[in-house]
């Protein structure tokens, strides 16, 4: 038990202590902090007087250097923190480095190298091939042999809370018209996002039982998504411009050490993976269970347990041909979808692609997201003793599309 | 002129002076370094002393910094490195610091940021639909719409020189079994790509005309392919593990200050491209001729001028829906092919997907590449004066898959 005043139901309990970058109004300088109850430990601080021999870690105000750091210096800094907050003796010394989690600004918490999404639900992919390609087998013909997944732009994640542009872009309207302007079908997915640490070397697959030699934690993921120009460009090489424009993190990374109770079975498998692939006997499941929320109003309560392809699966196949780790990779899950009509983590799903629009409490209906609408993904995991380890949420808020020149037609551009 | 002793005709002249970053086996720090002739100029130590004022640039010894710097400081710092090794009376300052071209190690030069693949030859396009989909339109619907891309894995972007180590990854085989093992259809794509320098605002689209405000300069880039494994893993999502075990790019990046006699109309475009994407009236097409080499043998000359979409569209694209740029992106053309057989810039049109395998001299075939064989793509550009602007070569060797315990059955995995 924490001396500080936080309940045992708190998901930021002492059994959480996610990692985040943030900054206060008296002090611009990004930290390390750690949030516990509804504060935020200022770790940069303490690790300066406490743990000096780990301080340079934290000295720069993000997680790179702790990524970096490996297994055992991860279970040495939580092990310093979890004393420091439950033995009354360091009351004195940690309780004036503890800043209301109210006041600060939370930072993306470290600098993305590459940025990979999988499509690892198998309801959401038979969901999306049953609207897409009605009539044939929903699932492309290599769905089950590797967990598919394609490469983001990284330098498009951004951190909750930051605001989400509604792009521009070309899309074939209904009757074949090719068109460029704002998106008219934005679209969220609701993801979990698994942060590495540790690099691997070039040409070293990473075997399934070193999952957690390499990736330090979790975070929740929204995988904004333009519906309209993805399916007007995704043939033959896949999602890009309908999936660069804003991918938003949660801004706390929960380390693996929280997730110990959180790990399940996943579902079975036919036909059986490959052996690089084949987890048999193996619980690399994330009982994660998230819920979104469109402007306040539950939508959806996506369940992590039974994806599919599970991490370490999604690790290994990543690695399988060779490409290294960096620190700061991240790669996500794919929407998460449950099979269940309220666990799909998509408009697109929720919607029946816009057959089946929401009504919101008020009489408001949604089948894509409107400007101003802001969609809240939060989740939660198991943890020790009947307790949850929260993962927070991640927040964004759509805004118009900027007039540019850009979006007027040739008319204009040649007077 | 020089007073080096460099002949006018030479493709690393003085009306080329592209930068890189090197080392020595006297001086392992890295350096700046600008290629003149047969040698290198050591920028870092140069700057030092006669531009006090930018060394600051080149301290670090890659050239990220002066990426960032924009168009004002790069024309000032070409401009002084002109003067230095033209006018004699720098001669004494500046000999010093020149080192003989053999005896330098080039590293890769830049932090790569994100990288994206194009596929903006049309003749390679058509081919390869032609080879997939024969009888169907060679060209997806899409193709002469938009510049199609997609993001690449920038962690596996390496220097000319690195070994290519051959990715294992499943595939399907022809009488539908999949199995994991050693890529078998390993092949090269001869590219050209652009380098970012000056990062562009979040949310605002960088319009055809300020390609020269962002694009710092060219190299060559070789984008290896796995057919096989990209053959089986790409529908829906896209190249991904097929091409990400390393993507070479030539040390020495050309600024676009080198090129002004490079520029070239693009082919003529039906239909007319969207207003954004409209260059009627512009020359931006880039008159890079490339030759691939095979064990020492030529076997293509790929020329960059007529590729339909130009890397001003591809950057407008890129851009369109808000996505920023940040200083180190890396944008590559795709396989660069022309309308003749021996212009192709891939082995998977060179040889019609292994139905017309090369014949190299003594005898040898090649379908794809096998292990030990060494791919060399030069290129070079027209210059001021009837000289050319060398962009020097990207250069590879493939090594053999090595042996891991992934690549054995499941009775070895299972004793």
């Amino acid at each position: 038990m924490t001396w500080l005043d936080v309940p045992r139901t708190h998901p930021f309990g002492i059994q959480t202590l996610p990692y985040g970058s943030f900054t206060t109004p008296d002090g611009p300088v990004p930290r390390v902090g750690v949030a516990i109850g509804d504060d935020v430990l200022d770790l940069t601080a303490a690790a300066a007087t406490l743990l000096p021999e780990q301080a340079g870690l934290f000295a720069a105000g993000g997680l790179d250097p702790l990524l970096a750091a490996g297994p055992p210096v991860w279970a040495a800094v939580r092990a310093a923190v979890t004393e420091w907050l439950t033995e009354p003796r360091h009351r004195a010394a940690v309780e004036p480095l503890i800043v209301p989690a109210s006041e600060v600004s939370l930072l993306l918490p470290f600098t993305v190298a590459d940025y990979v999404d999988f499509y690892s639900s198998e309801h959401h992919a038979a969901n999306v091939g049953r609207i897409f390609r009605p009539g044939s087998d929903p699932l492309p013909p290599n769905w089950k042999h590797q967990p598919l997944g394609y490469h983001g732009r990284a330098g498009t994640v951004v951190v909750s809370g930051t605001p989400v542009v509604r792009p521009a872009g070309q899309r074939r309207t209904a009757d074949g018209e090719v068109v460029f302007g704002p998106s008219t079908r934005l679209d969220i997915e609701a993801e979990i996002a698994y942060v590495v640490g540790v690099p691997s070397t070039p040409g070293r697959p990473v075997a399934l039982g070193e999952f957690a030699d390499h990736v330090f934690g979790v975070c929740l993921l929204n995988d904004w998504s333009a519906r309209d120009i993805q399916a007007w460009e995704y043939t033959p090489l896949g999602p890009f411009l309908g999936k660069s424009f804003g991918t938003s993190v949660s801004p706390w990374v929960v380390p693996l050490a929280a997730l110990e109770h959180a790990w399940v079975a996943p579902p079975p498998r036919d036909p059986r993976p490959l052996p690089y692939l084949d987890d048999t006997g193996r619980t690399d499941g994330l009982d994660l269970a998230m819920e979104v929320r469109l402007g306040g109003h539950p939508i959806a309560q996506p369940p992590g347990a039974g994806m599919y392809w599970t991490p370490a699966q999604q690790l290994a196949h990543l690695t399988s041909g060779g490409a290294p780790l960096r620190t700061g990779d991240v790669y996500a899950s794919g929407t998460v979808s449950g099979p269940e009509p309220g666990q799909r983590g998509s408009l697109l799903e929720l919607t029946w692609n816009g057959a089946e629009p929401l009504t919101l409490p008020g009489g408001e209906t949604r089948a894509f997201l409107e400007d101003g609408d802001e969609v809240v993904i939060s989740g939660s995991a198991p943890g020790p003793g009947g307790t949850r380890v929260g993962f927070g949420e991640v927040r964004g808020r759509i805004l118009p599309t900027p007039q540019t020149s850009d979006q007027e037609g040739p008319e204009q551009l040649r007077p």
